[in-house]
């Protein structure tokens, strides 16, 4: 099912009206810092209904099967029933957990994502993948289930810290990369700028939508899907590594991209100079002192990596550049992840 | 998806040869009590494959979250990969928990059922249901997740004991009484002596068939499927006031449609004489002396009724009969099954 994404500033005060509305209690789940800045805002949206809040932490620490236990507990506690409908406001970590919980409770019950920052608007609410992390490694557990509404109203990013800002912007830009070649090279050499002004409306819906239009070809990510995995194959294996509190998911993101670059130049299919300047801007953009606490030895990253989900034991796809906006799904191995980590930290490190 | 049914005695040693296994690795799911049994048998199946084994308890009351976490843990301990597959080799609990961490693992790996109870092999492992209990009520946390294949070989069936059995049978007299009346009338009056002869084969088949033709048509329960709850709105919360453990399914069943009837009867929508004979078979079968713990004034069964996943909270759908074969979704009241259970006690009790 392909749901409804509504795009607008001011849309949060009209939520009710956006959306065919289940007759049932909304369940509202989101973070202490959410609902301090916008609770108000969206307790008015949905009065006169009786709001059912169920609190959670928004950090990646938190997104585990302890914090979907909870929510089920007060779910189940407050009688929920197939009429209801749960609603997550917030960013990808409440998105990602309280659609499972949607998933899980009744075998299903209907929700809607109400994303807080820009890395759920363009990425995490759309496309029905939801999950919580595993001790040993990212996203392990979880669902397809896709919401039936997604609103993004960027009025609600005003409060949103700049380094959440700066990975969401990352996770466009990589959307850019493996499917719009031109939205890439608009925004190459101005990521900075984008940044600081907060001018990504524009860019946000359209990765948005980019996104929306591959998941409805391939919902369950048995192909096509997979070329937004670009950059995330080591991301990941280093958000694992440093239990997920080290980098940001954008900053993670920026690190995987550019050594995906890297592979694809050692593998002659991306041209060398090209790939550098975009790795460094990437680099630079998600702070080059990230880097230094990243050792391409470290045994944590090769673990995560022979682990990661989309992999089988026997080959690990993953996703290169053939060219900007020209995705290559091939296998490499993890000492080719090794040496071309190895390699940007080299290049890119202070 | 509809998954591949395959019927017949010695099965289980052709079982790699049945169905298109994945490349990967089989996780078998059983019990301690289904390997002793027939654990060589199903080790000699997979062969030369390398069987990795999760032990679970295979009783409703640990049916529950924590087994679940359990098996998700050592499956992605043992590294779990798209390609692996479950197989879950037990009775229904065992079939609904394995099926649910399939359902989890990775947003979904393939599974296989080998149900080793007429309850699994008629009803549980058919479907794709999968859930496990929660302390306020059964099935409140769970997917819609298919497996690729369901092997039924009644020759696993010869270490059932007696009491398991029985509950098997009452779950195919379900079946019958919503779906097909011919086979109800020709079980009626012969349940115990199919139970002592053991002589169940083709009504399980069939059993199984029905409601595999039933799901095929309504997968997600928004209608059609629903006459399969015959006598499980009551059964249910009988089973959650006795925490799981004082009636076995069948049996709860049984006294649920024993009272299903009863309502019918008092709606006129069912001849009486007729609805004490189902009823009074149905009792006797499922063992009298099963009547004697229960209160209908036990608020556990109102507070398990009042939450039904089944219902929504303004109304209560229930499955009445209007005839044998002939099932009806009605309004009933809490009142109404509390009048209903008191009257079904006062008939039939020692």
């Amino acid at each position: 099912m392909t749901p409804a994404i509504v795009f607008g500033r001011g849309g949060l005060e009209q939520f009710s009206s956006l959306f065919a509305l289940p007759s049932g209690r909304p369940f509202l789940v989101s973070s202490p810092t959410v609902m301090g800045f916008h609770g108000a805002a969206i307790r008015e949206a949905l009065a006169p209904r009786t709001v059912l809040e169920i609190s959670m932490d928004d950090r990646e620490e938190t997104k585990s099967l302890d914090t979907l236990r909870a929510i089920l507990d007060q779910a189940i506690g407050l009688e929920v029933c197939r009429e209801d409908f749960i609603i997550s406001f917030g960013g990808g970590v409440v998105s990602d957990v309280a659609g499972l919980a949607a998933a899980l409770l009744l075998r299903g019950i209907r929700w809607f994502a109400v994303p807080t920052t820009v890395l759920a608007m363009a990425d995490a609410a759309i496309g029905g993948k939801t999950a919580v992390n595993h001790p040993l490694g990212k996203n392990l557990i979880g669902a397809f289930h896709s919401p039936q509404g997604v609103l993004v109203d960027p009025d609600v990013l005003g409060t949103l810290p700049d380094r959440h800002f700066r990975s969401g912007l990352v996770e466009i830009m990589k959307t850019a990369l493996v499917a719009d070649g031109g939205m890439a090279e608009r925004m190459m050499g101005h990521m900075e700028e984008i940044a600081v002004g907060r001018r990504a409306d524009d860019l946000t819906q359209r990765a948005a939508q980019i996104k929306q239009e591959i998941v409805s070809r391939d919902p369950l990510e048995t192909g096509e899907r997979r070329i937004l995995n670009f950059g995330h194959t080591l991301g990941h294996a280093l958000e694992a590594a440093g239990n997920f509190h080290n980098l940001s998911h954008g900053e993670a993101v920026a690190i995987g991209m550019a050594t995906a670059l890297a592979i694809s130049v050692n593998r002659r299919i991306f041209p060398a100079g090209r790939a550098e300047a975009i790795g460094r801007e990437l680099i630079e953009f998600a702070g080059r002192e990230r880097l230094a606490g990243i050792d391409p030895e470290d045994p944590r990253i090769r673990e995560a990596l022979a682990r990661d989900k989309k992999n089988l034991v026997a080959s690990r796809p993953a996703v290169l550049l053939e060219g900007v906006g020209r995705p290559a799904v091939v296998d490499v191995s993890l000492d080719e992840w090794k040496e071309a980590l190895a390699g940007v930290l080299a290049t890119f490190a202070i």
